[in-house]
């Protein structure tokens, strides 16, 4: 087995040399398992490369094969199951005692504790995944693992479930291409109607979950076209061999299935949800998926959401329907993903009472109770869309009987499409830390890791950004979402920007060739802000799209404005933003727990940044932070767009100080080039539009085309 | 040799009912050749089923294969070739004196003369191609041309080329389709990247373009992609056969070629118009293209424009560019249509100083009289794109060294995509009749037709809104803007109510069960003015597009304004529209020669229906007609749309009185459906828009949604 990237992929995240400090040292594995397996893998290349050595004490004592080299008595290093028997005689005597006192326990099905004395380094698991986390852990850790005693650490996954779902097409799509929403080239799972052959760039991915802390692959896009619904019956074996390749890096597949599939499939004429011979086709049909894949996951489904089938065609409501699948999977441990995406996409632009941010919470909050233990709602962060800037859906607040899953946008649909540079890691560590009922109170981390009240969990997703370009994720910057959000899952309190630093360490300094830290400042200055600085020149105080209706790139004030979409502005000559207060509008401020529904309620006490999804406000209308909404339009917009030429120009004197290979560095200023060009291009239409409605000049007299 | 329609297609304006009058009567045809063959055949399919006979008197005398019915010694109708011999024995001598003495022609090419006299009706014509187009007249007269005496009469048509373009490619594009701008189904000459291998459609619709008088056709797209470029070479066949089946009906095949196709298709590494090894290979093709194909048309070309290749790429002009091909149909007779749509389609919408009205103007006046006597100028009527309401190209008065077609755009674009009634007639006509130079000067229709001060001709060409539907157009009621274009192109001077009459005493009339007068109100209720009612929902006074980007269907009133394409109304909160004066604005209106250049320059004279493409006025400006633009603007948007649905309860009302095929009334019914609908979005849409804009509410208080 070979551990290595494809050759002309990137390696994100696992250069061979970020693996100097674990693979120049002599490591005893103790245990076995497939994950063990992996673990020895990973230290077989490591210790080949840097001179270290790798044998494990069970159940044989071999060394890794073609290793004859000679290894020393004692160990620098000591990776070892608490199930797998006394602790092998090599262990100092200072680290035997405080762990097999238990005081490293309970460590769970994930979680591993480190400590270092006397020269020994020890990751304890009592799980074999623990050790492969511990090992990737030790990585991120480099030398430091190897210095000064540590005291015992332990760590757990705040999320047992920590997914990333794939909007795969297994046929190219006629308008949505074989990744929907992807910016990053086609599917590293399907090509044309095939699954790829070649499944290596598959596990070089399941590697990167893996040390980034992934644990779930949804394999195919929610949107199950015709195809796709295949994968569940006479193309499973597509599903199974992607599973066979993710399993050594304890990842368990997920699929996307059809509503309607009884009747696609089945050849049932109905899929009602409450029908004896649907409930026993699902059942046969999954009975089938678990002798295949006896790890598999479970079923994610959007459903009736934006076209697809789901349970209101036969009177039933989305607990029906997901329970009818929950049932099936229950024998085998198997859990649903139903998600709340769920909105009237046909929506009459001249109602101003319908109000799609309403929707998830009108649709699902009144069936909490109702869903069995293996349904996971999972609820999209905000209450639209994953625009750049939206307050946390009061779903979920709003459902204390109800695992409940938060959803993650890594691909870039709305923030910049891997063209532009942003760091969702500060977006998502705002939503997670979010309190709904009030400082001091659950967050939202809490609520899906099921540390709230309600002790259920759900836990974290994100929509995949990877796709099958050399760099992963298009953007070579935008591999840091995808990290971030594996490290969010398993550790939602960690600060982005260490996060990030994380990233910079394993990615770019191990084979840097200058001054690192010239590299890490300017990496920092290209991302810590990028979020807040795309939000300053895209649509103003949080009111949200703007976008092109045809691909969601770049500005189009009015785009969505007269639409069926139920994402408007109404912007007049007078002002912008949607009224959603009790008081005055749609109601929706009331579907918040207090104290945020009197926060967003009240115009004086709403975060600026929020003002105009809440407020319908004048031009004239006066900010918390002093400036009026048409003059702070006007400042934002050119910061913004000044402030990405700034970051173009810093890129540019990276490249003559040879910090970062050409090929990257090529490939991140032909982006930079066209954000400036982009953010220049929302800069105009943006001051234009609104300009021409208001008729206020901008206060400092800077260019704004009438 | 058959000449019915297929057995599930339509007749449109030639149904065999309509042959009755003809088809009864007892023929002598005159003369021989492919097209005297061709009538032939027409007069033995119709007299086969209404009762008549059709003998020919040379060369052989026979009766048509089969046909042994016996004919009387005296025809009713003779159709006689001046050059096939003495007039035969049978035509009465009080006809053969105002024919032989001369007094019918000159008749020309396709002239014929009528006539007729104590029981006898006689055409005569001096080429074979006016006794086909004397037939489908004598069909148009119906009973008429055989009641009392008709004095003589002569019919030449005004325009020489009268020409029907194809925006049809062979394989599908991706985006644009199998036809592009189509709305009727695929094409008819092509599918999926192959010729169709049944031609009877083709041929059927050979005979109705003949029967409304076109004489020419492009077979594929102005956009000449990858596969469709091999037309010109080794898919010449697939045009022969087109051009063989077209033939019998005096139509001559023309063909879109890609400016590129000596590098493309010829292996050169240039396709520089002057270079010697380019020449010599249009050279070589042209004279293989008149081998397979001796009465080949010629080319059409789409250079520099939209990114189709030119000649620019080589610092050359439009003129070397055309000249090129010029030079290489010179010694077969055939003549290249360059296209003068040109324009910066990268425009930038921040700079106000471009303007897309003037480029075709800017482009092609400096090159008058440098373009050799076989290069046409097609040239688009109005100075954008085929928008319900332009001022007429000021290039069709700026070229008097230059032989210029005008352009029209049959297939709906931007007016209603054949799911809206838009009879096109109407507006043809007044572009036809405009005098560029003032009352009592030259008309359009003049400098098209050659017969201006000039004396050279150009001819005029519709772009195509046929395709494979079963009613060939879509919506049936705009088969009658094909009809139209054909008879405005052979009589431009023709009242297009009077065409609408003879199309519906063509389609409908033959066929009606019951009152046939109130069909025929009805039509006209439906078509006469279905052009000025679109205009009144649609886009305000002249101001052009507020279509949807993507598919240039329904409103989206600000989906242009920020684009590169040129097409603006700067609508902000004090006014809207482009200054295209000279004064203040883009100098547009310079391009006129007087009066229209100091009429449209003049915010008081200027037409109000053109007001807002010339000038920027406050909404408060009071039109011409009395009425503020604001005013204007809902009164118009309000009344389009009631208009309409008054329209679509008239149609219902015909279905209970049973006047037409039930078939043929569901599919209006559906589409009229459609235009209300969408008739209604446009109005609110563009109500609301400018309310929110101007804040000047409706003086009659009607419903806008704010």
């Amino acid at each position: 087995m070979t551990t290595a990237h494809p050759n002309d992929v990137h390696a994100a995240w696992l250069p061979p040399e970020a693996f100097r400090p674990v693979g120049s040292r002599h490591t005893l594995v103790h245990g076995d398992g497939t994950l063990v397996e992996t673990v020895l893998g990973e230290l077989a290349e490591a210790t080949a490369r840097h001179g270290g050595t790798a044998r494990r004490t069970s159940p044989t004592g071999d060394p890794p094969a073609g290793d004859d080299r000679p290894a020393p008595a004692v160990p620098d290093l000591v990776l070892a199951l608490t199930t797998a028997g006394p602790l092998p005689a090599a262990v100092p005597a200072e680290l035997r005692g405080p762990f097999e006192a238990g005081t490293a326990g309970p460590l769970g099905a994930e979680g591993f504790a480190l400590a270092r004395r006397d020269g020994v380094t020890m990751v304890l698991a009592e799980r074999p995944a623990g050790l492969l986390y511990g090992l990737f852990h030790l990585v991120r850790l480099g030398e430091s693992a190897f210095g000064a005693d540590l005291p015992v650490e332990r760590h757990r996954p705040a999320m047992r479930r920590r997914m990333v779902d794939h909007w795969d097409n297994v046929d190219v799509h006629p308008v949505m291409g074989q990744v929907e929403r992807g910016y990053a080239g086609g599917s590293i799972f399907w090509r044309a109607g095939e699954a790829r052959g070649d499944l290596a760039r598959v596990r070089a991915y399941g590697r990167l979950l893996a040390a980034c802390g992934v644990n779930a692959v949804a394999v195919n896009n929610v949107n199950v076209h015709a195809t796709e619904a295949h994968l569940l019956t006479d193309r499973l074996g597509d599903v199974a061999a992607i599973a066979d390749v993710l399993r050594p890096y304890g990842i368990r597949v997920h699929l996307s299935v059809n509503f309607a599939s009884p009747v696609a499939l089945g050849g049932l004429s109905t899929a009602d949800p409450l029908d004896g011979d649907v409930r026993e086709w699902w059942a046969k049909v999954t009975r089938q998926v678990y002798e295949t894949i006896p790890d598999f996951g479970g079923y994610l489904v959007k459903a009736d959401s934006e076209g697809q089938p789901g349970p209101f065609a036969y009177g039933r409501d989305h607990a029906d329907g997901a329970n009818l699948l929950a049932d099936a999977l229950t024998p085998f441990g198997g859990v649903v993903h139903w998600r709340c995406f769920v909105y009237n996409h046909r929506q009459d632009w001249r109602d101003r009472s319908t109000d799609r941010a309403r929707a998830a919470y009108d649709h699902f909050a009144p069936l909490d109770g109702r869903f069995r233990d293996n349904v996971i709602l999972q609820v999209k962060h905000g209450p639209i869309d994953f625009q750049p800037r939206e307050p946390v859906s009061p779903v979920l607040a709003a459902m204390p009987r109800t695992r409940l899953a938060v959803e993650f946008q890594a691909t870039q649909e709305y923030t910049g499409q891997q063209r532009h540079v942003c760091y969702l890691g500060p977006y998502w560590s705002e939503v997670l830390g979010f309190a709904p009922w009030g400082a001091g109170r659950p967050t939202v981390a809490a609520v899906a890791a099921g540390v709230g009240e309600d002790g259920l969990d759900g836990g974290l997703v994100a929509v995949s950004n990877v796709g099958d370009d050399a760099y992963w994720t298009g953007h070579p910057l935008a591999q840091a979402n995808l990290y971030a959000f594996g490290r969010l899952a398993w550790a939602p309190e960690l600060d982005p920007v260490a996060i990030l630093d994380e990233w910079i360490d394993l990615t770019f300094v191990p084979s840097a060739t200058g001054d690192p830290e010239r590299l890490r400042r300017t990496l920092h200055e290209l991302m810590d802000d990028s979020w807040r600085t795309y939000e300053r020149y895209t649509a103003p105080l949080g009111v949200g799209f703007m976008v092109r209706p045809a691909d969601h790139y770049g500005p189009d004030v009015d785009g969505y404005e007269y639409t069926p979409w139920g994402t408007y502005h109404f912007a007049d000559r007078d002002g912008v933003g949607v009224d959603r207060t009790r008081a005055t509008g749609t109601g929706f401020t009331g579907q918040y727990p207090p104290p945020w529904s009197d926060r967003y309620e009240s115009l004086a006490d709403c975060p600026d940044e929020l003002l105009l999804f809440f407020h319908h406000v004048p031009y004239g209308h006066v900010l918390r932070g002093g400036s009026t909404v048409i003059q702070h339009i006007y400042d934002t917009h050119f910061a913004g767009a000044e402030r990405v030429a700034e970051l173009r120009r810093s890129w540019a004197e990276i490249a003559t100080a040879g910090l970062v290979d050409p090929a990257l560095h090529d490939r991140v200023t032909e982006r930079l080039d066209e954000q400036l060009r982009s953010a220049e291009e929302w800069r105009d239409q943006i001051n234009t539009y609104f300009f021409r409605k208001s008729g206020v000049p901008d206060a400092h007299g800077r260019p704004i085309h009438p």
